[in-house]
C-alpha cells in the first residue's frame, strides 16, 4: 500500500456516523511500519480489494473498518509470544480501536464472529499476536437482538427470591450417575435449602442416564421438594446436544418438567443458543467450555467479555463462568468485568444472572460476595455441597447457613456453633 | 487425593477395551507433583466425585478419563506463557495420552468438545497450560458419524476434473459488489479457467447483496459458462448466518443454481455444519475463521490437527484451512498434518479435499503443489486472480497457465513468454 492507500483506513470518529460501526478494541503486537500495519489489519477485516480493476471507485467509504485511534504501549525486544513465520522488524505493543461496519454483514452472530475475529484479524502480514478486547455495539444494532427471555428478574420471579443470591449446585458424581439416584440426590439438595439442582456441563442425553429419563424423574422430584418446602425450585436440564436435537429436548425436558434448561455456549455455538432464545418456554443459561482455549493468555486471543457480552446478546438468561477461586486462573479484575457486562446497560437486553463459579463451596460465600458487590450473582458449589459427609441435603444447608450468618453479619465460626452442617465444612 | 485415589486415574493401556475409549494427546505444564496433576486432570474431565457420599462404589473403571502415556519433556524454569494464579513449584512440560471413554457422552460433537477441551481441560489445579495436540477415535465411534456426503471424489466427478488440483478463486473486492458486478466478474473467472468461483468468507447475506439475488443471477451465469467452455463450474455460495436460517438459506441457494456450499466452520459451529451435512444437496466446504485465536501458539489451546478432524467428522467435503504463506503464519509440518488429516484413512469416511490458502497467485502454485506433494488440493487465491491488471478472465487464466507449465514441466518464465496473462503476473 501507497501512503494514500494506508490513509484511507484511518479516519476521524467524528467525522462517521457511529450509528453505522461497531467499535473493536484489539491488542495488537506490530512488527515494522504501525500505520501499514494497521491499514492492512483493516484491509484484511473488511474491503481486501477495495475497487474492480479498471473501474475508478472507492469501496472503503462504505465497507472499510477504520482505525479511529491507536496508541503505542510499548516497544518490546521481542514478541510476548513467539509465532512461526513471523516478520523481521521493530516490535510495538500497541492498543487499537476500529470502527467496523456493520452493515457488512448485519445481526447475525456467526457473520460478526467471522469479521471481528475471523481471518482478517489473525492473518494479517506484520501482526502476529491479537487479542479482541471489547466490541461496543450502537443501540439500532443491539435492537435487532432478542437478548435474554427472562433475565435475572424473570428467575427471581420464578423462584420467589428476592435481595439474595441464587443458590445453584451441581449435581455430583457428575457422570455415571443412574436417573433415580440423580433425582434423589438432587432432591435432598432441595430439601437442604438449593434453588437450583443442575446438571454438569459432561452430562447431558446419554443412554445410561437419557433426557427423558432424567428430566422425569427430577421433575416429579423437583415438585415434591416444592411441596414440602413451600419455596419454588429449579430442575436445570443440560441439553447440550447435536444442534438439530435441541429443540426436540428442549420439548422433552420442558414437558417432563425441567423448568431451566443449559447449554454449553461455545460447543453447541452462540448461534444455536440464540435459535433455542427464540423457542424456550423457560431460562436458559449457559456454560464455559472451551472459552479458556481462546482467552486464558493475557496477549493472544480474545478476552472473556466479549464472548459474555455475546452470550447475553445471544439470549441467555444466566451464564456461568470461570470465578475467583484460584482453580479458575483468572484475573480478579477480569471476573469482575464478566459480570459486569451482565448487569450493565446493553441496549433494552435483559440483564443475564452472572454465576462465577469453580471449587465454591459454603467456605467462600462470602468471600465472593464481597467480590461481586451485590446479591446479583449465582453461586454454583458442587462437591461443596455434594460430596458433603453428612450429605447433599446437608450440603445445601451449609450454603444457606453461610448465607444466613453473613445477612446477621456473624462470623462462620460463631453461626456454625448452631449449624452442624456449616460446621462439619469448617472442620474439614 | 491420596495415592490410591491417584492410581485409579491410571490404566494400562491393554487392560482397557480401546473400543470404548477416545485417545486425546495433550502438551501441559504440570506445576508440582506430576502424577498428581495428571490425575486432578483425568478426574475434571470425567469423574469429579466418583462416589455417592456414604456409598460402596467407584465410577472410574467405566467413566473415569485414565492416563495410558506420560513422558517428561522437560523441565523449565518458567512457563512457556504467563498465567494468573498458576501455582508455585517446580515445572514440568509433559504430554500425555489419556484414554477417555466416549460413552460419557456419545457420539455428539457439542459434548465431545466439552469433554476433551471444556472445564475440566483448561481448570485443572496445577496445569495452567494446555495444547490438546490430537484425537484418535475407534472405528465405532467414527461409525456414528455421516462424514462427507461427496467427499474429493464427488466434486472431482461434478466438475470432471482429475488428475489435478482443482482451481478456486475467492470474487474480490469482496465486501460491497453489486450482485451483477459480483456475477459478471465470476463468469469472467470462469471463462478463463476457474472451477469454482466463490463468495468471500466475509460475504453472505446482507441488504445489499442478498443470498437469492446473487444465487439468481450467478446460477445463471454458471450455466452460461459451462455451455460456453464445455467445462462444468461451480458456484460456492457462501450461507454462513443465524444456524435457524441455514437450511432455508441451502434451499434458496441451491434452488437458484448455487451447486456447492461455503460454512464459517467455528462462527457456525461444527454441529451446525453436520446439520446441514444430513439436509445438503451439494458439497459443503468449511472456512477457517476464529481458528487461530485458539491455535496459533505451539503450547496452548487446542492444535488445528484437531479441528481439521472434527470437520471431516462433521461432513465437509473441503476444508479450506491456512496455507503455506507467510502471511498465514503456521508451520510447514502443520499445514502438511492438516492435508493428511483430509486424505488419511479414518474409518470409513470419505476423504475431504484439502484447500490451503493465503495470499496465492499463478507465482505459488508450483511450490504449494511441491509441498502438498499430490494433485488432491484446492487451490484458492483471491487478488491473485481478480487483481489481475488485465481482469479476472485473464487471472484466471494465469492460474491454469501456472498449472500447464506444471505438467509440461516447463519453468513459469519460459511458458509465460508465449502467455501473456502470466507473463503479466511474473512482472508485476
Amino acid at each position: 500500500m501507497n501512503a494514500e492507500d494506508i490513509q484511507g483506513f484511518f479516519a476521524d470518529r467524528d467525522q462517521l456516523d457511529m450509528a453505522d460501526y461497531l467499535e473493536l478494541e484489539y491488542y495488537l503486537e506490530c512488527i515494522g511500519d504501525i500505520r501499514t500495519s494497521l491499514a492492512h489489519f483493516c484491509s484484511e477485516q473488511s474491503t481486501a480489494q477495495w475497487r474492480r480493476v479498471g473501474f475508478e471507485e472507492d469501496f472503503r467509504e462504505s465497507y472499510g473498518a477504520k482505525v479511529v485511534r491507536w496508541q503505542v504501549l510499548e516497544e518490546l525486544a521481542e514478541l510476548s509470544y513467539p509465532v512461526d513465520h513471523a516478520a523481521a522488524g521493530k516490535i510495538h505493543a500497541c492498543r487499537v480501536t476500529i470502527a467496523h461496519p456493520h452493515g457488512n454483514f448485519g445481526p447475525k452472530i456467526p457473520n460478526l464472529i467471522t469479521a471481528v475475529c475471523g481471518e482478517g484479524t489473525y492473518f494479517t502480514s506484520g501482526i502476529p499476536l491479537v487479542k479482541l478486547l471489547d466490541i461496543s455495539f450502537p443501540d439500532n444494532y443491539l435492537a435487532r437482538f432478542e437478548g435474554p427471555k427472562f433475565g435475572i428478574e424473570g428467575i427471581r420471579d420464578m423462584l420467589g427470591a428476592y435481595g439474595r443470591p441464587i443458590f445453584f449446585g451441581v449435581v455430583k458424581p457428575n457422570i455415571g450417575l443412574q436417573p433415580e439416584h440423580f433425582s434423589e440426590i438432587a432432591y435432598q439438595s432441595w430439601l437442604g435449602g438449593l434453588d437450583i439442582a443442575k446438571d454438569d456441563e459432561m452430562l447431558a442425553d446419554v443412554k445410561w442416564s437419557t433426557t427423558r429419563r432424567r428430566t422425569e424423574l427430577l421433575g416429579k422430584a423437583r415438585i415434591k421438594a416444592e411441596e414440602l418446602t413451600g419455596d419454588k425450585k429449579i430442575y436445570l436440564a443440560n441439553i447440550t446436544d447435536e444442534v438439530d436435537r435441541m429443540i426436540e429436548l428442549h420439548d422433552v425436558a420442558v414437558a417432563n418438567g425441567a423448568n431451566a434448561l443449559l447449554l454449553n455456549t461455545m460447543p453447541v455455538g452462540l448461534s444455536a443458543v440464540r435459535m433455542l432464545r427464540k423457542h424456550t418456554k423457560v431460562p436458559l443459561i449457559g456454560h464455559f467450555p472451551f472459552i479458556a482455549a481462546f482467552s486464558r493468555l493475557e496477549k493472544y486471543g480474545v478476552h472473556t467479555k466479549v464472548i459474555t457480552k455475546l452470550q447475553r446478546l445471544a439470549g441467555l438468561d444466566a451464564i456461568i463462568m470461570p470465578g475467583f477461586g484460584n482453580r479458575m486462573m483468572t484475573p480478579e479484575q477480569e471476573v469482575r468485568e464478566n459480570i459486569e457486562q451482565c448487569l450493565n446497560e446493553m441496549g433494552s437486553l435483559k440483564r443475564s444472572l452472572p454465576v462465577p463459579g469453580g471449587s465454591d463451596s459454603a467456605l467462600t460465600l462470602e468471600s465472593v460476595y464481597r467480590k461481586v458487590g451485590s446479591v446479583d450473582f449465582g453461586f454454583v458449589p458442587g462437591r461443596g455441597i455434594f460430596g458433603h459427609p453428612m450429605g447433599p441435603k446437608a450440603g445445601a444447608s451449609s450454603i444457606r447457613q453461610a448465607w444466613d450468618a453473613i445477612e446477621k453479619g456473624q462470623t462462620l465460626d460463631s453461626y456454625a456453633e448452631t449449624h452442624p452442617e456449616l460446621m462439619v465444612m469448617l472442620d474439614k
